[in-house]
């Protein structure tokens, strides 16, 4: 696998991206300006309204700096992680000093909390300090180190400080000495899959070989005969942590069955994409096309079976799981923003190894549409949840739709969601370019200005464009040395009539795995390339019971969606006429400028309906209306009302 | 109230029905040759692959008789009450000296169980005889006696025995004694409904006035502020039963405000609507025209927005609840069946006090598909859950739609709804007739031969029909007297083109109520009805969102549905020409003879759709096709498969 075909693409360091797109920077923006500062008062338990994180006051006990009790979830420390790790891709573009002050006071109160030995985990040491790793099914200690190593490796590449690294590599030096397949070693692996993408990770600044066998260990040990799980809480030290984990199937964490005998995507979703992300990189690493094989049939039956059309996954409210091919339903569905964001990594790496676009087809759908449905635009609200349908009336407690929020929350109890997305936003550049010695692949459309090394060149690219409201870009390339550059320009699946001008001649490209190829010395040159994608009406395979009949709008990679603000109350009772071509429309006021569609259709009119009549053998009247869409990543940013993404479609004879 | 005009109806005594019906008897058959004979075999735990009911093994636990632990759960006392009720109303048809035997074995030993002071509960006897009446939010004792109360009066109404009768007399003054306004007397009631309607049963057949005094006192506690159960658990001795009652909101049992002040049908539906019955009863009891008031409400709530067209209830399958106006999800409601019997009964209690026949149009829908689609055809399998669309492969376990199983299922932990059916099935005559003083209501159109008092006038009637597979009955009316009597014809809410002849004379009928109105002094006559129930189209509201753009198809008083068998699969793709009349075929062989209804539409086909693909910009094709219906109360007695009652419609232009 390692041929030079297959030598793995590189993003470019996050330190020589900078981005300045009018789409993203909406959000990006608000990263620095208003989730990191935000979610440090979240950590500090100062927010009015929003549910305590305890996280920082966890730290603080565990140290010494003060006393009290553990608060928050079992997985609480992972807050504070994921905010250390948005913080270090925020440092990347702007060396922010008082931001890496605070940043350098967490990692100092970290390192404090660490115990001797190396480990670090809060609700371990402050209040089950007997019970380590007595309970890997659901104690999320190997989670939690994961994302604290993920932090680590992010902040040392960010700053180049070493203080949270090493604290880091101690714990990660006391995991690979606890676990692995040698005697007296424990045989486990754990409950929720992160700390093997980590370990790989810290493998990638250390070359340090444990990490990546100690990842694989996990992996390959997973699923064996008998379940670890199952037999783990039939130990005395056994302390059940979550009610609904009495009666627990491995299904649920991907154990049941040994991971390469795995080609269907089970359980909770969030899990698996973590797992499926660390088994591309082992695959890579180890030279081991059956696993990569394995990943490939995981992926496929994600994007062609078991994939809402905004990029989500996990049909299921109970247990946040995938259910069943072709089962998606709409409006009782999860679809965890962090779940999306797991799909995003897990194609981004299979993209890295296999040079296909197709990964980044769907990468771009999820980080357009799901992870950006789970942020407000102000920065300050979210969705864990991102149903593709909602009828706020009936999104009740105590009901098979209390997962389901019709608006977006300020904080949540287990806030895996929030600092997920905002990590994923600071490292919006990761997925822009991939690179090896002498190629540039150009996956996303987003305006930057980059500079970086490519072998013994230096090159300086500049990407303008008015994505995803038009469809043009220009990219200014610039090299220092005239050897051969290798540009792989995506040619996204909904672009049509694809055309590139260099220095104004129109150039026909190769076409290579859904890349345009061009070979060139760039010295100094623009390439124009322009690709019309239309709003248009997308079908699902009619084997998905929930959208047949029905049509979804979609403009590029956004998916769209009706909101009752806009088309009045009852959206099920519309029906769009796809015969009549949508109408696209850019309204300069609405979310910063966005392009709105208008279609033609039909309402089931409730007017002539006796109110006092459930069911009646006189048809309701249809009436003729105006739709109008927007895209679904901005819904319920005006008003609470319902929303709806697949419509019911005028089907005539 | 009380006056003439308001004189409530009454039933006719079972032991004077006999009920020879073609499509009923393949039914009411089965309770006494094999429901009853199977769950005598399941009360001694005697069937194997079905779970263990623990339910006589407990009495004779209690009774002394043998030792060891309490088996099942809480309320599993009912079991046996249930198929004691059963049995009573089975022996008013035909006195079966050995099943009698068995009853009364049964019945001494739950004498034998018996407390001193008149207490029964095995559970509380047994495994925690200090706990009694300290968790009345679970421990269920109170709708334990209540089920026990319903089968001695049963009992005692049927075979004129009353030592089952004394002993639930003992009880039932313990309650009375227990539970009161006055000081000294707990102020609770129960967490789940039903003694309320037991004790005024109990009154009916002893005429000691407590008895409807203490349902009336647990009706007007309930509600009050502090609310009783949340009291209750934060005292010393509540011991929680259920986890997911960790969580308790009141409104799960209607305790969240007075009962008076619940115009809305709320919380788990089979609680609702048993203490619905209880407040129909008590406002006729009381003459309280106010809390009819409420009944009315309640009703109107429920049969205007928040039923299925089956007749079923309870939107939610989390805590099987009510959810909210016009929710009615198809396929992943409870609707279970023991509600729908809850809702007979009390639609039986307010035909009984207004003489409206639009409370047995309902009562009808419930019988005739809910009642029944819970019962296999062999009389051995049931369905808890009663959706209204079905697609096996997603009813995964722990999933959103875990409580909904594609098939019968043999026998439940939680059995409410076997017993329950077979006991509304033995005592389906207390529908046919309702009479007063004077006059005779026809209510459902069961071939039967009754005779019976009506004051001093001995009336002897026949009614012949092969309804539901045709719409003409012939009733025979034979009085010894020539005093007058009113027959009260319900023209129920599908009938069209309703005519009457009398002795082959047509004759113009005054209507009241939906009641064709018929006064005459019938010696001897016989007055042929007919009227037509083409199969039909039938409509939502436009506000149920799950239906909209959607037809049922109804004949008379069955809801009809597709099943894959007939159809194929993937009935979600199905849409049916409501511009074409459906049209009815007799097929004689299958299940025993039945009208099924065949209409014309088109099916979405995956035939062209690239497989690999799960959305596309290409619309998949529309093929011609016959569809097949049957009614819904015999889905899943061929063989398992995908099961529809609402089909897309094919809008037109």
């Amino acid at each position: 696998m390692k041929t030079a075909r297959y030598e793995k693409l590189e993003s470019v360091p996050l330190q020589n991206i900078n981005i300045n797109d009018t789409f993203w920077n909406s959000y990006t923006r608000l990263v620095k300006e208003v989730i990191i500062p935000y979610q440090w008062q979240i950590l500090n338990d100062n927010v009015e309204g929003a549910a305590p994180s305890h996280c920082l006051n966890n730290f603080r006990i565990a140290a010494g700096e003060k006393t009290g009790e553990f608060g928050g979830a079992v997985f609480q420390d992972t807050d504070v992680a994921k905010w250390l790790e948005a913080v270090a891709y925020a440092l990347c573009e702007d060396r922010d000093e008082s931001l890496e002050a605070l940043a350098d006071y967490v990692i100092d109160l970290i390192a404090k909390a660490q115990c001797e030995d190396g480990y670090i985990n809060t609700y371990f040491t402050i209040k089950e300090p007997g019970l380590r790793w007595t309970n890997l099914t659901e104690g999320h200690e190997l989670y939690t180190a994961g994302h604290l190593l993920e932090a680590a490796v992010a902040y040392y590449n960010a700053t180049g400080k070493r203080k949270f690294l090493d604290s880091m590599i101690r714990f990660a030096d006391l995991i690979c000495d606890t676990f692995g397949k040698e005697q007296g070693k424990k045989h486990g692996y754990p409950g929720h899959q992160e700390i093997e993408l980590a370990l790989v990770k810290l493998y990638e600044v250390t070359k340090e070989r444990k990490y990546i066998d100690t990842a694989k260990y996990f992996l390959d040990e997973r699923g064996n005969m008998p379940n670890y799980f199952l037999e783990e809480r039939k130990t005395k030290q056994y302390k059940l942590i979550f009610q609904e984990f009495s009666k627990y199937e491995p299904i649920y964490s991907q154990s049941h069955i040994p991971i390469r005998q795995q080609l269907t995507a089970e359980g909770h979703a969030v899990r698996a994409t973590y797992m499926y992300c660390a088994m591309a990189d082992i695959a890579y690493e180890y030279e081991d096309l059956e696993l990569l094989k394995v990943c490939e049939s995981l992926w496929n039956n994600i994007v062609d079976k078991r994939m809402y059309i905004t990029g989500s996954i996990g049909s299921s409210g109970y247990l946040e799981r995938f259910t069943t091919d072709y089962d998606l339903p709409n409006d009782s569905n999860y679809s965890e923003t962090c779940a999306s964001i797991g799909l995003a990594l897990f194609g981004l790496r299979m993209a890295k190894i296999t040079r296909q676009s197709k990964y980044i087809d769907i990468v771009e759908r999820a980080l357009y549409n799901t992870l950006l449905s789970g942020i407000g635009l102000n920065g300050k609200e979210f969705f864990y949840v991102n149903p593709l349908e909602v009828w706020p009336d009936s999104c009740l407690p105590d009901t098979s739709k209390a997962h389901v929020k019709p608006v977006r929350q300020k904080w949540f109890g287990v806030a895996c969601c929030p600092p997920n997305i905002a990590r994923t936003l600071a490292s919006l550049g990761q997925y822009i370019y991939l690179v090896d010695k002498e190629t540039i692949y150009v996956n996303l459309f987003i305006s930057n200005n980059t500079t970086f090394k490519l072998e013994d060149k230096s090159v300086k690219l500049s990407l303008k464009t008015n994505f995803p409201n038009n469809n043009n870009f220009k990219l200014n390339i610039n090299s220092n040395k005239d050897n051969k550059i290798t540009l792989a320009l995506r040619i996204p699946d909904y672009a049509e009539n694809y055309k590139i001008l260099i220095n104004g001649e129109p150039f026909a490209a190769g076409i290579e795995k859904g890349y345009a190829m061009i070979d060139g010395s760039f010295i100094d040159d623009t390439l124009e390339v322009s690709f019309e994608a239309p709003a248009k009406f997308i079908y699902a395979n009619p084997k998905v019971r929930a959208d047949a009949g029905k049509a979804a709008i979609m403009k590029g990679p956004l998916v769209y969606c009706l909101e009752e603000v806009d088309n009045g109350e009852n959206l099920s009772g519309i029906l769009v006429d796809t015969s009549i071509k949508p109408k696209e429309h850019f309204e300069e006021e609405l979310f910063g400028g966005v392009t709105t569609v208008i279609a033609k259709g039909k309402r089931i009119s409730g007017k002539n309906w006796d109110t006092h009549r459930l069911y009646c053998e006189h048809k309701p009247k249809l009436e003729e209306i105006t739709i109008k869409a927007i895209p679904y990543c901005y819904w319920c940013n005006r008003k609470q009302g319902e929303m709806l993404v697949w419509i019911k479609e005028l089907l005539k004879d």
